[in-house]
């Protein structure tokens, strides 16, 4: 089966920003390999695409399975409420897709040694 | 020299959020072996310390040199221009001491694979 990422980020007024974003999630579809044939971004508000769209796009592509990931660093309402209502949207104009919800990104082990090594460099 | 590091995220109007931000930064202090004697935490806004006190207290613990580390996803005007400023308003409170502004979270370059290992998991 056909599995696609759509990282969600919040989305932000300063275009930069997103466009860091949408970056990111390039070079992050490059290192995807086999893992996911299709890698997007997409953004909680405030830009473009929104999340049930983006899901929406992947499965028309042919993904019969979406991980969605928050790119977030705490476990606010944006991450608990308010991203599975937007994956509840998506789910009403394609229904019968498996999305999966993956942890944010401030729930990883690695976020650790991660800011150790920034702290030292 | 004894050295301190103090990772600043944003600060949110919801406790939990700052208290996850504090439990990191502990493990993080559990973590940091030889290369800093003091980690704390600091919030820009919405929760305490604010940076300037953060810096001043560690330095007042017998901190010469600061690492400043933005727990931010993007480099937008908190990064760039509002942690800077902060920085200044303890430089202002305690002359000549050593301050380094660590690059930001989302700037790291293991943010890619934390992402793939957690869109994997």
């Amino acid at each position: 089966m056909m599995k696609a990422l759509v990282v969600v980020a919040h989305g932000s007024r300063r275009e930069a920003s997103n466009e860091e974003v949408r970056e990111l999630v390039a070079r992050l579809d490059e290192s995807a390999g086999g893992s996911f044939a299709v890698v997007c971004a997409a953004f909680l508000e405030l830009a473009e695409p929104s999340i049930p769209d983006a899901i929406v796009d992947v499965i028309d592509q042919g993904a019969g399975h979406v991980t969605v990931l928050p790119y977030f660093l705490s476990a606010g309402r944006h991450v608990a409420t308010d991203i599975p209502a937007e994956i509840d949207k998506a789910l009403v104009r394609r229904p019968g897709v498996e999305i999966h919800l993956a942890g944010y990104a401030g729930s990883s082990k690695a976020m650790l040694p991660l800011l150790l090594n920034l702290a030292k460099s």
